[in-house]
């Protein structure tokens, strides 16, 4: 009845409408706090649609380090997708109804504004990855990405390759950005504009991406491709063409899957710890929920310059590909 | 407060104390319904853990049909994975508190009785799957699993097999047990109890399960394999003891997942409609919640004798495998 439920006795229901008139009744957090307990659970919210979220390692990873933490302390996890505007308003008001203790947010997208949604409603919120926008003061946990994508091109460079293109995440994303930061860094005067091409992540996005590159620039001999995914997607692009992986093109990808050291051949990538970047994110929201949890700091990973966030170091890793 | 949080104002809070004293207050689903508004969220609930629910088709299947669903109707679908008896308690706890207006249930084992802790809790839930236990009254959808193994036994007799061997589903899960039985139906009196091992459904458990197989009886001449995953696994370890197939060894598998087709060889296998299995369930329980939906019996797929679930139809694909 407080909230507009129809299912109940209508004696009890006039019971507490005055009880609850009398109590000056207010519907915000504070008032919500008396009427639900705390729920000993938390939200993982994907910005995302259930095809990257099951295609993509990157995703099952985060869940497996975060309910590590959580089930640790005794928190429940669930997963939540999220993708059109209407998912993203229905999401929210969900999770602002007092069904979640806080959110650990990934693959937020710079349109989005769903971590300020959150935060606008009193929910204790960290984001997977730097937001976009630096006037989101959210906690996070992001990692390297602009060391990444320096070292892809300098390895690539080093290599002896003279056109380097790039296959760069979304630009409405963080780590599409960064990574190609990186890259833009690493190859200095030799970095053209005319050789980046976006995808999504996706194995799909990663073929058309190549594809068009291909069409444009047919002498390319390396790629930094911005996830493992895309960088499967153009090796089979590059063999449809009749050119050899590394011989004739030299490919590095980002995050280091499983796939990446079966492939063949196997993919040179940059390393992130996306497991423990779920066990951190998970730390960080326990702290602010009043648990006891070890020293974040700790870790081997340090501060970002705001203050707000954790940057995980990345590798090359070093196998067939380049 | 009234159900103990601690992080209000305490002035507040014996106000409220004193008005849910004299409301005479009890904690149960009416009072509960009074307290908390509906969510217009249901829960997807893979009685597993992360490894599998990422690393098998099926559930990102179940999900991506159940979403479609819900998200017409305006119901948030989140997603919680439970595996030991600690998360399965915890988590009836949580759905239980009002976080939830009704569960979608994969993946029960015969011992978790999780349904039956929901349904105590006054929760709705449909299961996918038949419940191994007739005494629990929930509706389900599932998938023909006795035709399915029947199928799949009269087709290697139909080769010419003639030590016709099964790696079966867990023996707690109605498709592990359906699909044996089916099995057994259709090879009759070549039956063997000898050439039955059982595994869980993940590649790994299939590779075991092959090389238990081959190490009492090494000329096995066809194989069903309860899940396409576990067929996968099969056919590695029988490749590695140099035979062929399907010359050597004839596999046909169950599922009929992405990579069964993308397979060397490629996989003869069962279809089950996954992705609508997921449909169904989706608008069964959005009809227990009281919303509009479409007939669910006009779908072509009969109820079951006990008149509580729904047996879609399965057909074999046949392709190199078998």
């Amino acid at each position: 009845m407080v909230n507009g439920s129809t299912t109940v006795d209508p004696a009890l229901r006039e019971i507490v409408t005055q009880a609850v008139d009398d109590l000056n009744y207010v519907p915000n957090a504070a008032a919500r706090a008396l009427m639900t307990r705390r729920t000993d659970s938390v939200t993982l919210v994907a910005a995302e649609g259930d095809d990257r979220v099951f295609g993509d390692p990157f995703f099952a990873q985060i869940v497996r380090g975060a309910s590590q933490e959580l089930t640790r302390a005794g928190v429940q996890l669930s997963l939540s997708m999220t993708q059109s505007d209407l998912q993203i308003s229905s999401l929210s008001r969900y999770l602002a109804g007092g069904h979640t203790d806080g959110v650990l947010l990934i693959s937020e997208h710079g349109g989005h504004r769903l971590a300020e949604k959150l935060v606008e409603a009193g929910i204790p919120v960290v984001i997977g990855g730097r937001p976009l926008d630096p006037a989101v003061e959210v906690p996070y946990v992001d990692n390297d990405n602009v060391a990444g994508g320096r070292l892809a091109a300098e390895h690539l460079r080093a290599r002896g390759c003279r056109r380097v293109a790039t296959i760069a995440g979304p630009a409405d994303m963080s780590a599409g950005c960064d990574r190609l930061e990186g890259f833009r860094q690493g190859l200095g005067p030799d970095f053209r504009e005319d050789l980046v091409e976006h995808g999504l992540f996706t194995m799909a996005s990663g073929e058309a991406a190549a594809t068009r590159l291909f069409e444009r620039s047919p002498d390319i001999d390396g790629i930094f491709v911005a996830s493992d995914l895309m960088a499967l997607g153009a090796i089979s692009v590059i063999r449809k063409l009749g050119k050899r992986v590394p011989d004739d093109v030299a490919i590095v990808g980002f995050d280091d899957i499983e796939l990446a050291s079966m492939a063949e051949p196997s993919l040179t990538t940059i390393r992130q710890r996306t497991e423990n970047q779920g066990r951190l994110m998970a730390r960080l929201l326990l702290r602010q929920l009043g648990h006891e949890v070890d020293d974040v700091e700790s870790e081997p990973a340090p501060s970002t310059p705001d203050g707000r966030g954790i940057v995980q170091h990345v590798d090359l890793i070093e196998r067939e590909s380049a």
